[in-house]
């Protein structure tokens, strides 16, 4: 049973006049940010704003690279080339280290965002690129993956850091993947259940599918969300529930090592 | 007198399918790189691959930031509030950077691209943002600044590492600015005679301006070009020159400690 | 004395997820929408909409062309060649109309946007550019000038329509120039007063400057507001003293002729 | 046995300082021109002269619009929504009519490019959104489209006017789809052989497929390419042969009604 858990939450996604999320209230309920690039969210302006923010509040740095698409906000699916995504990757990292070592914080983590997460969850050769990315910039840098995918995989035959990535309100099916969010009961939207199912996940290192059977998975780091007040319950919610069971929440880099 | 100069040269300046420069030519003449950072030109591929065409060749690397205008090659004037312009430059040489790490090569110095360049020449709050913005991300990074440029003086404020540029086939005021190109004479075309006034230039660190009176100057590195085979004839015609004048074509990096 | 006036406001200014301004709200109270083109605000699906929701309230429908800025919002000062900005400008106009046409609408004027808007004010050049652009599209299009402005005097050059805009809560200079924001007393808080100069504007083409002197002003739309609640309190209170006054609001193309 | 075809070609794909494409040569032997709208390639400046330089050569314009991809240039796969991707064919369209009225030139046709040409070939959904596109801009707009292609139905299905397409230097499956580039073969590289099937494919209405069998096809228009010296030589190697057999080259627009 593991007593520790990291909460990861995206910020900086704010551009230029454009203000989204709740980045001053969610971010102190987690312990690592995941901070837009520019590339589909955030400016230089925004992602200094966000990694002081971050720092201020002892929450762990990453980078949130992004295929390049401003207007659709990185949830378009796009057909890169692995070796070019792999280029774009490393230009988003550097730009966010840049801004850490301006602020004289650490670089912690990086997350695929939006679409770019979704493909590279299944699609090995995506998911090495962002894997080789990261080993290219720093062999530090801890790759943050959905538990089971294809990026986990990758990860871990590059020989980098992975965090397992968990997600307390989606639903799972029996392979580890993601019920679709096209599908009924693919979003958990009671927070009491989904806090349930957080503590499961940590304490048994299990989760329980759609269609009712357990699968094994490791639970680095919880997917939590900060864009509406509803989202801030939930990592609320969460909190208080790890609080009870005595699970530390903390940034992902004090445990993996 | 010195016996030494670096030749600083822009570079990566191709975009998506779009190819601009003869990098691979010039690339053998120069000692320094300026590689454009995506906003006025260059995209991830290009600037990994000029990354890697410079360490190939020996050339000192050196992050080319501009305003963010690729519809206008970083040469509109912009107005820019110089708090978000240093974020604008920390995001570039950040990007450069990372290229540089997943290369295995050092970034050696930071040029500004263009309009912002000519801008910062004489704006002492924009040059002054460009050398925080240097500072802040790596204060061994050397700030290359036209002689006698406001940004020369900020980078020297700033406590940072500066190089002072020199134009070999440009026309000088007395004091020491640039004669403007819309008058006749500010680019001296003649290959012999700008070479010759690069020798002059090194080895008794005077400039004989438009008007005939002549000023001491510091000369760190000339900017060269490689856009056409003129430009390239006069890169080797300098060569040539210096060769025969025993003056040693280096990185900046060697001699600017 | 006139018994008549548009309420011009700018509109459509979000992007992607990015919502800006409370457009259906404000929509009700004015007259004629400048609908941004993408440059600084606004893209496709946006602009799409938004001349929707302008036609379906029986509001003109204007374009709102802007620098290439979206990162700036359109608010950097460029320095732009008059003749590539007269090509920025009809592509935006374009844009535009074919919401229009797409929707059985019809494009009534063009309005510049934020710095350009300031700029082209009191340089000729630019004012004549933007001009240009709309006479060369459609020379049946208004184009929307601040009053006593360079633009205005463009635009009656070029031989096209124009309206003289002017501003409610805005101090004037005795010349007609606005008083500048960085000067206090610059913007007129109160709406009572604000909609006080503004019934005085269109009953005696008056307008006391900050001096206290007064001058002559066509008026033919007033520019106004949305992007919050105070704002939008603001055109409601302008549109009750133009209604105890008499003075019907309206699209500007139904008295420009 | 028809005695006229148009040919095209895509034109205006420079960007700011970047050139692309011979432009001035390849209009004198081409009808119709494609002319890029600032999404995958072209700026506002290089559409105005681009559409001048059709217009005085008595070419056929054509908008070409894409995908958002300027790095990409417009070949990366994105999964679109069709309606969103409605409204960007919208306004890439407005943007290249306004710089037809602006040079009193007519607007002739519209083509899709790159991916999003591939894709919309046999995704019904994206053909569809084309057509409604072009429909409600200009219902006289001519929809270039692959001979048998998903866009060829989808333009007869919304009643406009469509130009169906071939290929001369393509390999055909038999079911009138092209033979991918990834395989040996598709691409004819012998100008003569090029030649003749264009001869073939206009006269006999008929096309030899890659396994030797034969299906029609109607031929309004032959695309060509205008971007190296060696294409240029096929569309002159096609036009004479054009002429040896009496069939006239001209822009669709005087044979599509």
């Amino acid at each position: 049973m593991m007593n520790r858990v990291d909460l990861n939450c995206d910020m900086g996604e704010s551009f230029g006049v454009y203000k989204l999320g709740l980045d001053e209230e969610v971010i102190k309920f987690i312990s690592s940010a995941n901070i837009a690039c520019g590339f589909h969210a955030g400016d230089p302006v925004v992602m200094d704003y966000t990694v002081k923010l971050a720092k201020q509040n002892g929450v762990g740095i990453g980078a949130h690279p992004s295929f390049p698409d401003l207007s659709g906000f990185g949830r378009r699916k796009i057909e890169f080339d692995p070796d070019e995504l792999e280029k774009y990757i490393i230009y988003q990292i550097g730009a966010l280290m840049a801004f850490c070592l301006g602020n004289g914080a650490e670089l912690q983590h990086v997350k695929a965002h939006g679409s770019l997460n979704n493909m590279a969850s299944t699609d090995e050769k995506l998911a090495m690129a962002i894997a080789t990315a990261i080993k290219k910039v720093d062999r530090n840098l801890i790759f943050v993956a959905p538990a089971c995918s294809s990026m986990y995989k990758a990860g871990k035959e590059a020989g980098i850091k992975v965090a397992s990535e968990v997600f307390a309100d989606r639903a799972y099916n029996p392979d580890g993947t993601l019920v679709s969010r096209k599908l009924t009961g693919a979003v958990i939207k009671d927070p009491d259940k989904a806090a349930e199912r957080a503590i499961k996940m940590i304490k048994d290192c299990r989760i329980t599918a759609v269609d009712g059977s357990e699968f094994e998975v490791e639970v680095d780091t919880i997917c939590v969300h900060g864009d509406n007040p509803e989202a801030i319950n939930l990592v609320k919610k969460i909190r208080e529930e790890l609080r009870k069971e005595d699970i530390r929440v903390m940034p992902m880099r004090e445990f993996i090592k």
